[in-house]
């Protein structure tokens, strides 16, 4: 077959998918690895399920209930079972619990980061892979171990560099809401769907919006129409009431929430739940400063039971044109007390949280906190004589020995290609034995960082220059030393 | 809808995938944190590439090349287009490299870590998605890059705790036996694969069964036949003497081989690419104890074009019985010089080098090598009133200030339950504060490991004991003291 006649596939990845590389990954791999040594110091252990799932073991709980076959990636097995691959970490979790629930030692604790899938309509910044990192806790009925869940949170910010009034978790307990409904005749579970679903897009609709949803429906601006949840003035007024009852302390909701529910017993349950996780977050040192209570909390997957987490940037950082950069939320979770009986019948209590991490991570770079996503100082050998690329990787072998990160150039081109190679890498320095300084045993070391540091204006030029020359020569028998000093001026 | 009519799905994985857990993972995790640190010092650069790719961009070279439309898992986007699931990290690796080919600095180095999947007949430990560690070299010509990826194998090998003669680095040019075939007239593309697949089996099937593959063909147990590439007798010897070629120094093998490929061109080109590797393996370290030549490496993927490598575990670890385990190759590569072709018709030379990552950190554990897959000491504070979580989390929260692995019990069930919980967690510890040690400011703790120490007769049992009691109850303001001290009699 000749070249030309040969089919030639188009280099592109399917809609919807991204490559992720070099100082990105590192920061997503960074805030995963301090994510999970928090877990891990806290007595939770690792877990990986597989991608694939059978679709009936996984469910149908993604936030869009209207179309359920939507949403995930589905394919038949050889012998004709539907397996889809996760949309989250939850799910496979109960799937795993009640397979091995007579064997596992309950509380059972596991953390999983990793992979999960969405077949959604891709868009700008909106992608159909991403990576997710949670906690869970399955066989607690209690709030403490919810508390734990929220002060874990808060602990993972804080590990990856964010400080106090960077960030909040916002708490809820979906019960009180459903005592709010029972207050006002509208507690029948189709109802209450559409109210939750309404008040999870207060952010984004305003109040108004939410106000259409939970009456007679709102039209949007394409022109579609979502069916309302059918409460009256009254009704409306009152979930709005409740949605607008969080701010000051935690004890302070709690007080004005409790004036909301009545005797609802649902009401009085979240309620008493909020108590607890108060007094437990105050104990272990997470106080209103780090996680707050928040009505309009709802969180949209169908799962959960009662309480519900938010984990919310607070920092802002700024776009090269002066305008704010706002981050909102960088995970979430609740209880899910129902998710393990699916299976098996048996009522098993849990709760969980997870962040969304290629979200998180590039927020905390764009906030330069917690020093992520900075690779380590590079230095290339140039080869700069083609037939001693094993004297230069040995050479690249002595820095490394000595602690630096280092490569010979084993590519094709000459010096100018290579020196711009090395520059493009970010590497701090050079290094050339071309044949000169190896017949006078000499190395040249170039340093590639001091022109966006003289750019920078960071010292006086003129002495400085002369102080740090752009380029020196060592013996050969010192030119370790001599590249960790070139280096060493960027620390 | 009652309980009992409501659908429950059976809690089970899709048939040949597997849940990984605690040290198991731990295992697989540090292993991957070691080699990525490997590539990271060596220069190499992070990359992510999607789970999916277009099934056309990802090409048919699974090592079954007849049954092309096997192996991979697809499923049709909703625009019509077929995606499917890496089954490997270098087709992804071709179509990115492809894709951003003017924008990128070569040589591209990347290394990926990250599951890969495959549609086989799952079996006994025969799993459909596992975890492969590559990196790659893309964009260099020179056997100094192939070097580098024997070298790096090497390099990881050692920093996950093996030891010179525990592992080597088998290394090959396919081009030699292309050589081989030339000077016995069958050198065409079809008769090639045949021959490359048989001699793939030489470990499987032995000699004979080689043999029947390079001539008429083979029925194996099954009744199944495999057509034969048709060498003659005497074709056959020369192929079955050319496997054979191995043993020895690097030097001694080219010596051996330089009299099998006469004057033909890929025969040698093959061989100078082995005596430009082994002259760059010598300048950086890696002697013939650990990176050796052997002809009958041959790596079953139809895109390798020259080198090609195979690294092998030698070490045995022993069954319970005292038969041994032995491991065999824990990963491979190669160059594959067509593949980022197939996309722009522009050769473009490249290396690699992949791990497989479950296999190989079973067996770094079945070795009890790297002190691989330990969890750390854990300490677990029983719930002895269940009122008061709030302390105990809050004591859990001290331990861990001090550096220790810690978690209060927030499940249910009495002290007997919990320390059967703390027991089968592997706890170092138990803490007990309980209504008499709460009133009397006294906190109580058990050494957990004091059993099984006793039991493995270590120490002299009736004076250890009474230096080591089993339980201790200290003031709570030393309490802290007292759990490390408990702790740390097992470090």
């Amino acid at each position: 077959m000749s070249a030309k006649k040969r089919f030639r596939p188009k280099a592109r990845k399917p809609r919807g998918f991204e490559d992720r590389t070099g100082d990105v990954l590192r920061a997503e791999q960074h805030l995963i690895s301090k994510a999970s040594q928090v877990y891990d110091d806290w007595g939770f252990e690792p877990l990986q399920t597989p991608a694939f799932e059978y679709a009936e073991a996984l469910g149908k709980f993604l936030p869009d209930e209207e179309r359920p076959n939507e949403g995930v990636f589905a394919l038949e097995d050889d012998d004709g079972q539907w397996m889809s691959l996760r949309y989250d970490h939850t799910a496979p979790l109960a799937r795993f619990v009640a397979e091995h629930y007579q064997d596992l030692n309950k509380p059972y604790r596991r953390y999983q980061a990793g992979d999960v899938w969405r077949n959604e309509k891709p868009g700008p910044g909106r992608f159909r892979q991403f990576v997710q990192c949670d906690a869970d806790t399955v066989g607690s009925a209690s709030p403490a171990a919810d508390a734990e869940m929220i002060a874990l949170a808060a602990e993972v910010m804080s590990a990856v560099g964010l400080e106090t009034g960077d960030f909040l978790v916002r708490v809820n307990d979906r019960r009180i809401l459903d005592g709010v409904l029972e207050t006002i005749g509208a507690a029948d579970a189709e109802r209450r769907m559409r109210v939750l679903r309404a008040a999870d897009k207060l952010d984004r609709l305003g109040r108004d919006g939410v106000a259409l949803l939970l009456g007679e429906g709102r039209k949007d601006e394409s022109g579609d129409f979502t069916e309302g949840a059918g409460l009256d003035a009254a009704g409306i007024d009152t979930v709005l009431s409740f949605l607008d009852a969080g701010g000051g302390s935690r004890g302070d909701v709690i007080a004005r929430l409790e004036g909301l529910v009545s005797d609802s017993e649902a009401g009085r349950a979240g309620i008493a739940a909020l108590t607890e996780i108060d007094a437990v977050l105050s104990a272990i040192g997470v106080a209103d400063d780090r996680a707050v209570f928040d009505p309009s909390v709802v969180r949209g997957l169908g799962y959960y039971t009662g309480p519900v987490y938010e984990a919310e940037l607070l920092a802002t950082a700024h776009y090269d044109d002066g305008k704010p950069i706002q981050f909102g939320s960088v995970g979430g979770g609740g209880r899910y007390d129902d998710l393990v009986s699916r299976f098996t019948g048996q009522a098993v209590p849990a709760t969980g949280f997870s962040f969304g991490v290629s979200r998180f991570a590039a927020a905390l770079r764009a906030l330069g906190r917690g020093g992520l996503g900075e690779q380590r100082p590079l230095v290339v050998i140039v080869a700069a004589e083609k037939e001693r690329s094993a004297d230069y990787l040995s050479m690249a072998r002595e820095l490394r020995a000595s602690g630096l990160r280092a490569e010979a150039f084993v590519g094709g081109g000459n010096m100018g290609k290579q020196m711009k190679y090395a520059d493009r890498r970010g590497a701090h320095a050079a290094v050339i034995v071309g044949s000169n300084e190896r017949e006078e045993g000499k190395v040249t070391i170039k340093d590639l960082k001091l022109g966006a540091r003289l750019a920078a204006n960071i010292e006086d030029n003129k002495q400085w220059r002369e102080d740090q020359p752009a380029q020196i020569t060592v013996d050969r028998d010192a030119w370790v030393a001599g590249v960790h000093e070139v280096v060493s001026r960027y620390k």
